[in-house]
């Protein structure tokens, strides 16, 4: 029998381990836990030992995890860290790893005090999410059929959109297709922003109604198995002004710019730099106040970021959104957003979503 | 002009840090933070000092802030932890307390390697958490309106179930009823679970159809101006069988003599063995494997739990769930769950749904 996916995730983890001289790694962080043992429930922690790993999860989840998990799995009715340090008394384990940016000080503390004094607790961060940047192709697979749901979800709601209704109650049109069509959750809070509170890159949906003449910000994610997707369109409601077509246009360009920009081998932040470069030429770039994008997979943002400073080199494999946009206090924003998976020499651009400006 | 509401919780957090003679408070966990400002985004941070407090958070949230928070608030473009230690330094702070169950080891470390030597940071756990416990009247009634919502969404979607519907699909119904009431969100992952899933008490919805004759179960809750709501009900497809309708009584037997146990000066344990005792004359007490209810407010979870084990004396003031349940694995689990708010001499039940067994 092939090793399982996670298997290979956890072995390639064990020789970073080895390497590094840990004799142990407590694993605390849920996405983590998920990525290297497929466990979906909302407790879980695993401890790393030499050549073999330990689940411990509590009892809410026994049948779960037998289903799921399969590395040995031990139920604590109580508290889980105490039967972690008993765990790791046994192995003998001296230099033991813990995610530093993910475990609370009183974690620590409770870890600390249960181990024996000739064992060290070493802080470890972003091995596991280092790992995670580079999908397989079942990964992939899954991203893309959530991104795919989610453009459906869009486009079946965008169909319903009508000048007067509230921006909240779009997005609950938005998020019950998602749902309808399978989607667990949405990725993030669904953001619906109407006329000048485009300009608010995070705005959450209110009872403002959509004007009869004007933009409409959708930016929206579903989680689907477990991986998300990321998609922003604009909308508009009856004849698009002459001034926002243009800096629709320009974005659309900053954008397709840094879709052509991503290949193996280049740096995220070159990515960044193409959508910039296309902005500045029409005199938006001071308008563009956030970075290109991010990763995305089993956590809506991951490793790693396209921004000014990103230095991580673009690998095949690696997902990740690409959504320049400008925004303007007095006038409004547009930002468009596609999720892309890097490939041998290029990208492919998961979302099948059209990019036309579209007047409703 | 009166003090605000958020100014009075802040005294009464200043006089407990001079009780225990802190000089500073970080706090850091975004509901306690809210709970102390009023601020609603994902990011901000407040340091309360002697007589004062300042609020810190990112510049995408410059404008809410301003809007939401009345202490001065700065906007730290990067790290906010290196601000921090700037005003507690800036303030002579000796005795800094912080949220040990809340901060990260890298955040401590951080703060700590940012601070002078002869500052101390100490380990503070629940302090604002107990605060909360007890509500005041602007915050019952905002809780009594997200139960409201949350009853008028489950009976609107209540009115669609039919037999060969999907979990998912009835999951998604009452996510839309409620977010078109209004709320800002599920206040956790709406549970509908048919026949046998019943029996777990955290199950997801799948595509399992709900049968022609046979048990769902509901639990669902909204947020609504930041407060959360909780509801269980069972719906019956069919003719109930005898022994549902028996076991159906025996669980809301218990649940009315859990809420006629709930009063001012009562232990929560009083509460739970209320329930669990009733249960065991019905011979079902086996079959309750979970507490028999918890507080609820900024957090859909928060203290007091009513559990065996609790001994926090019931104030007024105080809201908390009553969710007696009994689960069966290859028959079925039966839950019923109102939210109730602890008064002078007894409580109300604020949940507006029948619990009358309904067959459709």
């Amino acid at each position: 029998m092939p090793a399982s996916e996670f298997a290979l995730r956890r072995r390639a983890l064990e020789r970073r381990m080895a390497d590094e001289r840990l004799d142990a790694f407590v694993v605390s962080f849920l996405p983590n836990v998920r990525y290297l043992t497929g466990f979906t429930g909302s407790n879980g922690l695993l401890v790393m030992l030499p050549g073999r790993a330990v689940f411990l999860t509590d009892p809410r989840y026994r049948i779960q995890a037998a289903q799921e998990v399969e590395c040995p799995v031990q139920v604590a009715p109580g508290a889980m860290l105490p039967r972690v340090a008993v765990l790791l008394r046994r192995a003998g384990s001296r230099r033991i790893g813990f995610e530093r940016t993910r475990t609370t000080v009183d974690a620590f503390d409770t870890l600390r005090g249960a181990l024996p004094m000739r064992s060290s607790l070493e802080p470890i961060s972003g091995w596991i999410e280092h790992q995670r940047m580079i999908k397989s192709e079942p990964e992939i697979a899954a991203i893309q059929r959530s991104v795919e749901l989610n453009s459906r979800a869009f486009e079946q709601a965008a169909r319903h959109v009508r000048p007067g209704m509230r921006e909240s109650e779009l997005a609950a049109e938005l998020d019950y297709r998602s749902r309808r069509l399978g989607a667990e959750a949405p990725a993030f809070e669904t953001i619906v922003a109407a006329g000048t509170r485009t300009a608010l890159p995070h705005a959450r949906p209110t009872a403002a109604r959509l004007p009869s003449n004007g933009m409409i910000l959708v930016d929206m994610g579903a989680m689907l198995a477990g991986y998300a997707s990321d998609m922003t369109r604009m909308l508009f409601l009856g004849r698009a002004a002459p001034h926002a077509r243009r800096m629709y246009a320009a974005v659309l360009e900053a954008q397709l710019a840094a879709i052509d920009a991503v290949r193996p081998g280049v740096k995220a932040q070159a990515v960044d730099r193409a959508a910039r470069r296309i902005l500045a030429r029409h005199d938006l770039d001071r308008a563009f106040v956030h970075s290109t994008g991010h990763g995305l997979g089993l956590e809506i943002h991951e490793p790693p970021r396209v921004g000014k400073k990103e230095n991580t080199l673009l690998e095949p494999g690696m997902v990740i959104t690409i959504e320049p946009g400008v925004y303007f206090e007095d006038y409004g924003g547009i930002r468009i957003e596609d999720t892309v998976v890097v490939t041998a020499n290029g990208c492919n651009v998961l979302t099948p979503t059209s990019k036309d400006l579209h007047a409703i």
